[in-house]
């Protein structure tokens, strides 16, 4: 409205310098609470993209990786990736009788969650070979889209995908804006993220990094060629593993890093020993009643370890409850 | 020249208007000779980038994917990345007294290329391992970068980054100004070529998938951490690697891609399956002249089951010989 009335009798040149300065001023994180922790995203945004700046750091290498679970989305009651293969197992039990007599399966069929979490880890792998893998990438894809489509989380009765933070997809939009390139570097998987990241993030899907079980390229019969997905584990992106992963995905080192919990340590070890302007940052759930509150212990998403280097470092350390406006983009409407 | 004369009296404004159609018509392959293959190639480029077309492909789908190795840069008389290792065990022979008496090192050391070869594949693996792993990644860019500063290709004696394919860099440039994502999907390290690719073909590290070698996180004693690279092969991206490292690395299905030899075959049949406009094409190397003429048998980037496949199907090939004016970015100064 004010840009139309500037706009009589005045030439278009004239305009474009005259609006700018107002939309430098506009609040780019309106979802964040203003205080130190916005200001120092603003002021790092501000100090490395400014030419002439000290700390400037030249467009190809504005990096920013960004983890997942916990970081992005909510991780709670368990990760959402667990979720999707309990719920494959039961969408997919007609087919395997033998799983009613069959642990960990039982378990799952029958919703004892108790007697599942006393089979520990090994099961959890089990469940996700027995829904993860034996099809083709493509198969697979179509799983997770027509899970998403219906699925629902049992707290807040919604799609997942509307458990993602408001201020966080501002951040990525502020840097993107501000022309960094935004990954993902997840302990999730691969191609159970890629199929709705780019929708909900804006984050293509080959800028997402994450664990991956291997593939196997065959031609089917009438010579389609397809990509099995097989029962082995490749890389597990999590802990020391994600540097790994960011330099065999990315092959550059990352500007700007976010985690949430120990599994990204190594990631902000290696953001912070780069050479020039950095900015690590982790998300503290500190907000039982808008989302989880959670950190050490913590069966999902323990934050202890890199909560120590985070503090002796000076690593910036977002409260939810008290940086975030709202948490998730269902509250804006 | 004939901008400046346009100038003359009018306004800008209108001078923009004037030019663009004379750049619309502008020759954006020079170096390609006019003719069927580079016909074909503009045809596929306007078809999927223009509104309203049958055959339009959505920004974020354009995925072009280019083999490094006798399609970007010449390959003879040995892969580039070969030559680099055989000048590292000579550079760090002074550190091995034991090579000596050592084969492969003893015939590497003594340029016995007839006795290097009749070691056969294992030779090079080990050459490979004492050149390219036991440091970290950052220590090996650095004698990658050093390398390339030096070395010279011996029938050419220029840098062998002088020895990439001008046609082939002005398709990348026709590519990505028309907002196709250039990627290498290349047999070769990694590690080997992300220092140079941005520089040299304008695709930067996180746009190049290759094969590895696995690579493990570790805090050396003053806390930096670091990335050492072990002597295991991780992943070979080659022949029926390379729809699983596009995959893993991109997530997306191209709808172009380039390749000159059999180890190409798979990337090209899984290009080929994805649904709407696509584009396979063969580099053929047939200019014994000006640079090499080879196809099948050939040590080095056989081409015979692709080249059969690509006549069955209707590929293009290019001759190099017939279809290029120029090979090299040299040749233009």
């Amino acid at each position: 409205m004010k840009r139309r009335i500037l706009m009589k009798g005045m030439a278009a040149a004239t305009v474009v310098t005259v609006v700018r300065p107002a939309l430098a001023q506009a609040d780019l994180l309106p979802s964040w609470n203003d205080g130190p922790v916005k200001q120092s995203i603003l002021d790092f945004v501000t100090r490395t993209t400014t030419m002439g700046s000290r700390d400037w750091v030249p467009v190809p290498e504005r990096i920013a990786c960004f983890d997942n679970d916990g970081t992005l989305w909510t991780e709670q009651p368990v990760y959402f990736q667990v979720a999707f293969a309990l719920d494959r197992v039961k969408a997919i039990a007609a087919r395997h009788p033998e799983w009613r007599a069959q642990e960990p399966f039982r378990s799952v069929l029958t919703d004892d969650r108790a007697a599942l979490a006393a089979l520990g880890v090994q099961a959890m792998v089990e469940v996700i070979a027995a829904t993860h893998t034996g099809m083709t990438t493509d198969e697979f894809t179509k799983t997770v889209v027509d899970w998403l489509a219906t699925a629902r989380h049992p707290r807040f009765n919604r799609p997942y995908t509307d458990l993602v933070y408001q201020p966080m997809i501002e951040l990525l939009a502020l840097l993107r804006a501000h022309q960094f390139k935004t990954f993902i570097v997840s302990g999730g998987g691969l191609e159970f993220m890629r199929p709705w990241t780019e929708r909900i993030y804006g984050i293509p899907p080959e800028q997402v990094v994450g664990s991956s079980g291997v593939t196997k390229f065959e031609l089917r019969p009438d010579g389609t060629p397809v990509l099995m997905k097989e029962a082995k584990v490749e890389f597990i992106d999590d802990g020391p593993g994600k540097p790994v992963g960011i330099n065999r995905f990315i092959g550059r080192r990352p500007v700007l890093a976010f985690g949430n919990s120990d599994g990204d340590q190594q990631m902000l070890e290696w953001t912070a020993a780069g050479s020039g302007a950095r900015f690590m940052g982790l998300v503290h759930h500190t907000d039982a009643v808008r989302e989880y509150a959670y950190d050490n212990p913590s069966p999902v998403g323990q934050l202890d370890k890199a909560w120590a280097e985070a503090i002796r470092r000076k690593w910036t350390i977002v409260d939810m409850k008290g940086d975030w406006k709202v948490i998730y983009p269902f509250e804006l409407k």
